[in-house]
């Protein structure tokens, strides 16, 4: 049985992934770490996950032995953590923007420099719907942002066929995206009784959206994404809206075909009848999808519902893992 | 001090109608009018309201001879009783969907037959920002729906500078905006940590707001609008996103200019410097605009909040009272 | 593997118990029923918990054949499809209040005449913690409501300790405990931002806490019981408060003692070292206590958080079958 | 027309007062102060207060001269801010705990050293509807606590009947009573779907409860109030639940008419036929109660419900401000 460490594990993300490799049939967690809080167990910080590990700081040469690693960090002190584990042979599945980007200059243009760029090349990226392959092969998956997983899954359909002329996203998630930091934006008395946009014009997980889609159509290259996130009173959950001017009218009957084409056998992508709710997919690794045509406009409403921390994070890495470690895909998920 | 009646005040507009002119300064509110509720008090039934009125069935006879009335009745349902009150010589606003389309084909559209199409033409669009001389001397307003409300305050200094080529408007909503009857929708443990996209392609209020923009950009006749509303776990506040792709190149100094010309003076409109939130305009009948510019894409982003209930139905009807009887437009609105 | 029925698999009490059924590694769900949806799929009404069977008219004589049955049904209700099961043979776990309490005439001031008196020497009280052996043994176990779950698990070993002189319950709940109708208690405008109390003097539950309590402290006959409960704005979720004044004097060390004693080694009861929080136990089978001694006042103050619907209904009715059937008491729970 | 200062604006008390005060017709607010945000607007950290004031450095040669002050500073800091205001002949509302207990030794066995005992003596506690006479007169006053407002309210009819045996309060309140510091209680991530009891045994409130109490049924000295707090998922609002086994047993036309001898002709308090809501009072100075008896314990249950930023907090100060300065008590408040 495959031992795994989970690198920070306080976050959110992290203690997630860490709940999940507890409970996984497959995996061994063998050891958790944290900064501040290292020394406390996992299960007093977060007693629903009913983790009984000691958080420990993370020591490459201990801790450096397993054979799985998923790392969440903030960006830019990930790749540090992710290139001591790769130098140990670790197969690693890192939850931050680090190796999302295959472009070094944009990943500068949104975060700095880049700590470890020379393991870019060997990264994929970690949506199995669309990298399923790769993923099998691979020993760095940097697993996408919730944004991204959600608003891909929604128009790589769209995307292969050619159909995407201009796009706007709107997305709306509740507050454990905005991570377990105590802010005054993630204070109920703020965010309670609201709506929340924030980055309306400028969202970091744009230039991942847009880099994907090239990749999925060559023949609309540098398609610009107009994307709008909002904070909405629920705790977990993400719909992402996706309006897509078409290159060309289309009929209902071939945007049916289009879909259930591309997801067709995939266990973890419905195609809902009925408009998708993040309620439907709540403390999942299922990502939901409702696509409509308006007669009116002629543009393609598609809706994407994920739990942004499972199918948006730390569940979609233990699928990473799995295919990585030749695991059934859907070990410790269903 | 004009008399006042309420038609149909134990629906939330009603009820909050009843609310607003029992305590407004120039108003007599002398009766409130249910169906299936008459013989119940107000206050029984909306404590918080604190109207200490019986509710009676209307009788025309009886009621008409007020100076002024809000009927608040579903579409359809409306009309007769509107005709009625105009026939006894009072003034109207108008809750419903009855009178605020010009076309009489597109009302028949999307309600069927109109029960009486010859008032039609003495009516005016309640939206005070857009139509204030026009109400001023009008007997019958139509209050607009609370989505073109916040969408046509969002809109219309861009569709008067002609500047709207293309459009999507997501709209979000809290759960008071689905009504008082008890449904699966409006269950907590349905639209708790939920989101609710509905009539995603086909939203009635969509002509509402094309016939409006029409008017305002005769240069570009026939926009066709993409709307599309949802439910979000929250009770008071709509949050409306225009997304409008230029007619051409726009500055970000010109957008400034362009909304503080159209809004200077306005008691009731603000312009934000920060992302518009509902908590902001909570029980007031204010719209907060915010107005941003996208570099990457081009596109101009417009937040539009208000609470639905207040400047989207019932404090919005008693701005227009107020400009109809010739009282200060903000008296009992501070 | 023993097959398995759900009567009335639309509430959310049957719905739930459905699901855990269907995804229960040791018993195989053949038959969901419903009266007036019947026809449809369960994962239309339910799309979260993903089972893909079409509700059925229960009918005895074809659904008969099961080995266990669950039946959701109202009080009263219940009794008849209860006796039809039994004559069959089958082994019911019933989650109505028919065969809850042990006296009759109990039975008869709270719900009316009872349909089948003569079932309830049969029938064991399904609190396992309390109850296990004879369930082990029983063809009808009548799982508690909610709220006796969670105090019964917070004051049986005060009681067996006959330690309680008064008592005073003050409970809280998620609206998901109100059932699925759509009424005006359960509107999201009437719900959020509200807290309801409901039934203050004189709850349905009280009797059946008062009869267990009996049983635990013969010595204390005939405490009468202050149970207030209230529904907060949350989905699932249940605090409930014992204030206990004690006999005589306690220490905290003793209480410490007592409480380790009773609940060491069971599975699904957690003493905390905080105060309880239903956040811990959403979505599992566990209570969670935390006992308190106030040296001001000298009370006990047990807090005992469950999920309503899970170990306050639906899960607790799969442990009862776990144990009905010989299997692990866990199994399918975990 | 009295000039006014709130010294500490920033919380969310302080901002609601200088709210109330900046739209009162009888008081003008002529400086907010604060530390950390000075030199912000306050309507830039609030913007639904719609405050235009720039907020100031606290400096009593510059400020002290105003009529009025209420001050909004933590327990300890305050005195010395309220002291020198005194000096300066400032009549001074106080929203912290330095001034509501009589006895310096129970103050200082909850907050420690007292900054100036000295002047316990002239200061009135706030709760009007007990001490109306006295803050007349007062020029210097201590607003209750909202726990309390609350509890006071309800019981101080049963305390001057002598009727309280035993007490058990058990409360509930919205986040804003946690503060605008943002920490990991206040996260929505936390504190949506959950109830968060909190000081279960030993909350400082207490003692204030119990020297009001004293003073109103000296012929049961030293009664032990068995308190315990909660944090529930919403934001303003808190209801309060007071268990009361009576000292001898009482009928319900008894309780009735002492309740209404109580509050006959008192403007803030209302008498509910019906549990009360929080929804009732929300945004408003109003005391809801609502009065049952059990006839299964004999217990008398009083349900409180009020805006624990309003009557508890805020709009309490400004009626007490009313009251001070010869003004109608219910000024700017309805």
């Amino acid at each position: 049985m495959p031992s795994a460490l989970v690198a920070g594990a306080t976050g959110f993300a992290g203690a997630l992934a860490a709940h999940l490799l507890w409970r996984h049939p497959e995996f061994e967690l063998q050891t958790v770490t944290a900064r501040a809080e290292a020394g406390q167990r996992l299960d007093e910080l977060y007693p629903r996950y009913r983790v009984p590990l000691e958080l420990e700081q993370l020591d490459i040469d201990r801790h450096g032995d397993v054979d799985a690693a998923i790392v969440a960090y903030p960006h830019a002190a990930s790749a540090p953590v992710v290139a001591a584990l790769r130098a140990r042979g670790v197969r690693v599945c890192d939850l931050s923007a680090d190796f999302r980007l295959r472009e070094l200059s944009t990943y500068e243009r949104w975060y700095g420099p880049h700590p470890h760029p020379e393991l870019l090349p060997e990264a994929v990226y970690g949506l199995p719907e669309l990298h399923r392959e790769a993923i099998r092969g691979a020993a760095l998956v940097a697993t996408p942002g919730c944004y991204p997983t959600a608003s891909l899954l929604a128009l790589a359909p769209l995307a292969r066929a050619g159909l995407i002329a201009d796009l706007v996203i709107d997305a709306k998630q509740g507050l454990s995206g905005a991570g377990r930091s105590a802010t005054w934006q993630t204070h109920f008395s703020n965010s309670g009784e609201n709506i929340l946009p924030y980055n309306i014009t400028h969202h970091r997980h744009t230039p991942e959206i847009e880099e994907q889609l090239d990749d999925l159509d060559p023949t609309h290259p540098d398609l610009r994404v107009q994307f709008t996130p909002h904070l909405v009173p629920l705790d977990q959950g993400e719909l992402v809206n996706c309006y897509v001017t078409p290159t060309r009218p289309v009929a209902r009957g071939e945007l049916e075909e289009i879909y259930e084409g591309a997801y067709a056998g995939e266990p973890f992508v419905e195609l809902a009848p009925q408009p998708a709710e993040v309620r439907d997919v709540r403390e999942t690794n299922i990502c939901r999808l409702h696509v409509a045509l308006s007669e009116h406009t002629g543009k393609i409403v598609v809706l994407s519902a994920i739990d942004n921390l499972w199918k948006g994070t730390s569940s979609q890495a233990v699928q990473n893992l799995n295919l990585m470690f030749g695991l059934p895909e859907t070990e410790g998920l269903l």
